[in-house]
């Protein structure tokens, strides 16, 4: 199949397009390379050694016989996007064209409408140049469990039946995003639900959990294809984050309490999950929603995963509880169904000490290129105002 | 009480602001005129001859020895925004800074994406501004009925509380928008919502019916006070489009069948409802969402409203079943509450015979300057794919 991958540079992307490629699609990357700018912005940097996207795809051909192309383009340039689209006369469009931490989102005004331009234009101009150029493609869409929140009830798959005053309807399951971020996912996903209703398109919108890990089969076939490893305060994600932390002896940061539960996944199964939404279209019309992940844990369970992991390994590992820079609940219900990739065969990776080990040892790998100074977390949600997060309502 | 209103030359803006103004508040109107501009753009025209605002404002104070701040400025220009907050340091921001137009939005890609950024932007715009320069400040914002779609269950105002497998929780109400501006809507009372949870802001967000009307009180005390009117297929909704045709013998332009019903309310009421809403803020940290419509009409019994009474002033009105250019269920279920304005005091100017005869002598009033070939809708929401509009789900 003809696969046009937009943000195939970063973490997710480049995990999902060796795999496409491997599976024998013909794959295309449209990337700004925009990540990269990011980081140096930021004065951050991957864990691990990436290498220029023109090195990663030589290494790719060389070990696999099997080429990708590259575009360099910002997919926000509706005239770029159209001309790679026309070119490469996709039948499906991956979307991972994103900026995608929430801490970015909410640094300042100029970042919170950065992430929208970025996220929501992209998205935006994916719809109307699928319209004019490739009405029949499907486009798989990232987005995120986030765009739910944290409802008092179970999560189902983007949509829920709703009986209320002797009436009933199957209507868009409720979003309660938490930063500026998650916001533009809620929107993108309202705008490719439109899409799809009123010009016929077709889309399958992954609601992605936490990813974590490194390697995949396909970016361990050689030192070139490396991915890249997020753990500083503003791109590095939890479970990322502490097993880095592990590896330097920094005490593992849980945000207040700890106790607030999200949904996760190894990289493996992003890739795998991509691959299985491509593989199987929606039909024409039809607005998808799968929720991608494997398990649920609370953050300060996996503290205590990576320390108990980390003393096995020698390490000196320490928990503590830092002020919370974000404004969510630290003790809550979650519950969400996942079982539309599984009945399309997924199966899962979960998590055991073995990958644990192995992030921690990774981390350790690339020990010296961490700056610990950018490990806590800078950018607070909160204003001066006092906000209180409300309790929720119990069960009935 | 200071009262900053964003896009108080447009026509629910303007009514609003003279209204706020002859309460005793004291108003600064924020406008970059671009509602002049895009009717321009589209070569369309308002019914009405408006006035610059210079003229405009000058009539007002003649009339009421009121004066009314002018800040032209871009909303969506962060500085400029800010600037005015510090300036005028309001007590309440309403914010009217809207490309309002569902065709307008569905022309194609730009004036889909200029309706976003303008739209969102700027409302991402008001929400920092108000956290650095005016945390106290009360937002009002103008939402759309439009945003819930047709669901299939009542519609509560803003939120609902669903029981689902055993327990239960207040969710924000599922939207189902019906166009890019619709879509900017939406995406608007997420970012408002958020705000109010994250920082404490506090805001208003009134989701209004389709607006029909030209004076209010305050319009009609100058010629030079007149507001706008649109009966063109871009900018013109549906009651005030079916006046202008019945006083030039065109034919109503019922889309479709006609069955679609929607939320409707007079200008009059519109102003009020502002007004309403500025003078009882909302506490802070709340969103809160109300209904602002008062009656609900299917289109065709609008248009044969407007028929029968054409007929008693003589006209020779026919009604014509014109091909729908929007994607819509004609034949629904329609019923939503209103009741937080109505506690709050608001006393409906309901539908009758008399207003829409005042409505049609009006535009035979201006029938000279009607550009008849502005009246049919051009813009089309399909793609070249067939589209079926699923049926509902039925009543319990």
């Amino acid at each position: 199949m003809r696969v046009l991958i937009i943000g195939g540079d970063g973490y997710c992307g480049w995990a999902s397009a060796l795999r496409l490629s491997e599976r024998g699609h013909d794959v295309t990357i449209l990337d700004n390379l925009v990540r990269r700018r990011w980081d140096r912005e930021l004065g951050v940097s991957t864990l691990t050694p990436i290498r220029s996207m023109a090195e990663r795809l030589r290494a790719w051909e060389r070990v696999t016989g099997r080429s990708i192309r590259f575009i360099r383009a910002d997919a926000t340039d509706y005239g770029a996007l159209c001309d790679a689209i026309e070119e490469s006369s996709p039948e499906a469009i991956v979307n991972f064209g994103q900026q995608r931490s929430a801490p970015y989102s909410m640094i300042d005004r100029d970042h919170a409408a950065r992430t929208m331009i970025n996220n929501t234009l992209c998205n935006l101009n994916v719809l109307w140049a699928m319209r004019e150029f490739a009405p029949e493609a499907h486009l798989v869409k990232l987005g995120t469990m986030g765009e739910y929140g944290t409802p008092n009830i179970e999560i189902e798959e983007g949509f829920i039946t709703i009986e209320h005053k002797g009436r009933r309807d199957t209507l868009p399951f409720p979003k309660q995003p938490g930063s500026f971020y998650h916001l533009t996912k809620v929107a993108d996903s309202d705008q490719i639900y439109f899409a799809c209703r009123v010009w016929g398109l077709r889309a399958t919108d992954l609601n992605q959990g936490v990813v974590y890990g490194l390697e995949t089969a396909e970016t361990s076939l050689a030192p070139e294809l490396i991915n890249r490893f997020d753990y500083d305060g503003v791109f590095g994600t939890a479970l990322n984050r502490f097993c880095v932390q592990a590896a330097l002896g920094h005490p593992l940061t849980v945000y207040g309490r700890g106790g607030q539960t999200r949904a996760f996944l190894n990289i493996t199964d992003t890739a795998r999950c991509v691959e299985l939404a491509v593989e199987s279209p929606a039909p024409a019309g039809t607005f998808r929603v799968f929720n991608q992940f494997t398990q649920t844990f609370s953050v300060l369970a996996l503290a205590h995963h990576v320390e108990r992991v980390g003393k096995t390994l020698g390490l000196n590992v320490r928990i503590d509880h830092v002020e919370n820079p974000r404004v969510e609940r630290e003790a809550h219900f979650y519950s969400s169904l996942n079982t539309n990739l599984l009945a399309l065969g997924l199966d899962p990776v979960l998590l055991d000490d073995e990958t644990v080990a192995s992030m921690i040892e990774s981390a350790c790998l690339y020990r010296e290129r961490v700056d610990r100074k950018q490990i806590m977390p800078k950018v607070r949600w909160k204003s001066d105002r006092a906000v209180e997060v409300p309790a929720q309502e119990t069960a009935v």
